[in-house]
């Protein structure tokens, strides 16, 4: 019989399961997280000329459908609880021939918003992907990563290399 | 006024909208996508493990949320189309210190199923994300990327340096 | 830079993003909507003759419609905080030709659930329109509109001419 | 026993249940739908601050939740058929003190996409509600009303009056 | 490696994954199934009673409940396809101290309609269950079965008993 | 006018509403439900098989299919509220020519979790439904019944019979 003391969501006979939470208390839990898509210089120009136009670009695009991700995270993750969130905000720009998208959201809750941090940020880059895919359909997505989080027992993790401490 | 002839889902005036599909054909689509999540030696190893345990594991529980995640393609990305999918399948397997996920999803249908493997992949890899953060918030998500495509009037497209033939 | 102070989910740099609330406190806040259906003579005769069924009928379907769509919310519109309800409440009745349809939801929270109380009401009218729209898809819709509200920060608000106080 | 020939989705002994379209033939259907939100003078005006800003406002945000809508409809509506669509579009500008916004939907199908275009129409009004409310909760929808309709064994219909040739 | 010819859904080696039915000819499917919930005689009287008025009732609401899940069985069941669904009838009335409900699905597609008419007999059982639970938690589901479902290359199937030939 | 003071979500004058609870206290909940799967023999035996594969089987696809249904309750079931639920727990065993299901979940609100534990019975009975129908159409579900609650005004209530203490 394994032991995974250090694995969320799997139970000591090693089935998944939700993490059971009712004996945690409530705090405060922020959390941030980025990921990157990889465009080509050719499809940034296109972006960066989208994002001239007020009628509506493909980084706002992606930006709404990370927020929107976000409030379905416990529905697409497994063993995601379902949380209250107070903020979702999602920002997208582009960095050379990259795209960079950070997500931060933050809830009153039993458990952290990590995974909802994640979702809008992985959603924000599909759907850079989507848009832009008849320009190149070698655009990749990666590193989606968490960046910082806070509150909990585990309390504040922070990426190592992350400085955005205004953030 | 500026011209995106190949950006996805733009209008001429610039706004973002559905790509109107209704003049293409109905034809076999195929696509299948990768995503790489790098967990380290230590979770690695503790994966290995629960994947021994016939009641469930963390590469199975991120297998069934990216096959029901390419069902909610549609309502996570904001132009994507409602498709009427064939088949899905998606795998999951350990390779050294990184995760290895491989999705492939068919449909007949008036536009292509790409985004469908890549939202299967990528919820895939958050799930696998989700069971293990609490090992390891370090855990990184990518590259997640289109490996081959096929159908419509694109015709197929295949990654440089991709050979899995049998796919 | 323009500056939006009054306008909600709109960042000072003018992206849309779901307000942060995680600063107000959580209060017990209601809201009442209403929403009209101009369906014309004929069919609010139909209508009526549905209402004698027991088996169910053109208005016990949209009731049920619209609260259902109470809790979907956050998932429909962009900003939206995801809210636990307390209470859904939703009427409606022939008034003359037209058809009026009144909403009522409570809950716990840190923001208001005016939107629940329109969504509601919008739900419920546009599932009228369907159940009679192969008699006249003429029928139209409105208006929509919030009649009262409690709780939070800025307190009761009361539409202007809305009497029901025992609402 | 009433009977309501002209009613859709009421079966003859009065209980709502879903139209039966097998018999009926795939053609192509397109509907169009308005919907127009009052929302006075000085919001207007800050509405068209926002709509310069390139990083998104509160007409954009209303658009896409419009388009993601449509593909909700047969989850909000009890009685509609899920449909899949090729193509859904949706404008919203502001004419003096009100914004209009205008759907269009289609798909080739058994059944017609009116309810899509409404419920595209619909919500985004809703959103346009949720972004300014804060500015002025007596702000209301309405009419929201279909425009025209084609295919089917119905054929076109067009609202008296709608003089959009170009669509 | 075990071999599962008859299981669905189930691959050579033994993993999970949504049947391949791009090679299955596109054929009218049915699919007709009931659900038994045993009330007790109080209950049924209580049911009884607000099915005599017009406002709405407790069979009523589960019908509704059974149609709109019925929409939702691809999202709901983990391996099932996603179809375009032609009708979806529900029936619920009282048998002395039990309810009946029927169901009945249709669409034109590769794969049948079983676990639509499944998830709609299921959800409407759960419906009552949930307008009755104060006053009879012992209250039982069951037996849930599928009474008939033609189509498809197995073509018709019927249950052993089942005499609703008008079905 | 019937008064039907025992029966949920319905009011004084007989239409359907979700219970106001909002007078109610925020205790601790939880309910236990259990779901029975008679699949005969020659299909326990298969399903047996898949059990012994470390990557995936029937009962663990089942197992994940109901712990997301818990959190899709309030989507499902009308008069639902929608709850912030702490654990949900299923499991899945053979048991001669049955799968047996149990359910549990846990929450703190103004309302039990009886209809969340309920659903996830018996969509992960559905799920093993649609694992195996290939084999056996006859297959049926039931009885699905709640097994123990505890929490709110009525307190603890234990089926009659239910020995599982431990639970």
């Amino acid at each position: 019989m394994p032991e995974d003391p250090d694995l969320s969501h799997v139970a000591p006979d090693g089935r998944a399961r939700m993490v059971d939470v009712s004996a945690k208390p409530i705090t405060r839990r922020e959390a941030r997280a980025e990921a990157w898509v990889t465009v080509g210089a050719e499809i940034a120009t296109q972006i960066g000329r989208t994002a001239a136009v007020a009628k509506g670009n493909v980084l706002e695009t992606a930006r709404l459908a990370g927020i929107m991700a976000a409030k379905k995270t416990a529905q697409l993750i497994p063993m995601c609880h379902p949380l209250v969130l107070d903020s979702i905000d999602v920002t997208a720009e582009l960095r050379g021939e990259r795209v960079r998208i950070e997500s931060r959201v933050s809830c009153e809750g039993r458990t952290g918003v990590e995974m909802e941090a994640m979702a809008a940020a992985t959603v924000s880059a599909l759907t850079i992907y989507d848009m832009v895919k008849s320009a190149g359909r070698g655009v990749e997505i990666g590193p989606v990563r968490l960046l910082e989080k806070s509150g909990g027992r585990s309390g504040r993790w922070r990426r190592e290399g992350d400085d955005d401490a205004a953030g």
